[in-house]
């Protein structure tokens, strides 16, 4: 039945398009977060083990060379990191 | 050098490390939103991309036959979905 009712790259792009949908949906999160300049809202736990879950999945990507969970894990590290240190900005803001 | 440097199922239990910090990492946002009884600090957007997201790579899983992928999934989607039922619920309240 496999190949005949689905064509052969269907979970590929199944793949594809989930992974996509899970890394950019850090975006909007990182827009709020920086007009509102508050991340008051989210827990420092999330980030903290969201941001070590990404490095290790980046790191799976790396040493089973999947370039797929590779980039989307680059770009879903690049986003969360950048919401923890918004974060950590308006928490602490510079003073002087 | 691979199986020589590294023991054979390294990357495994790098993934299965990985998917468990992704996947527990909403817990602690659960706990908060619910103490807090406010979602307001994060995105409508990135809630619903995110369960699209997690909800096309439990039906990749499935469709892989890969029972981490799924069960990682799984635990993600009720999480996050938690969370968005949450932040409707606080943000629409039942009057009565």
């Amino acid at each position: 039945m496999d190949g005949f009712l689905l064509p052969m790259d269907f979970t590929t792009t199944l793949g594809l398009v989930a992974g996509t949908l899970t890394t950019a949906a850090y975006l909007p999160q990182v827009l709020k977060t920086w007009k509102s300049k508050s991340a008051d809202g989210i827990s420092w736990s999330m980030l903290v083990i969201l941001c070590s879950g990404v490095m290790l999945w980046l790191l799976y990507g790396v040493y089973e060379h999947d370039l797929p969970v590779i980039c989307a894990n680059v770009v879903t590290l690049m986003l969360s990191t950048l919401i923890l240190g918004l974060k950590i900005r308006y928490r602490y803001p510079v003073r002087g």
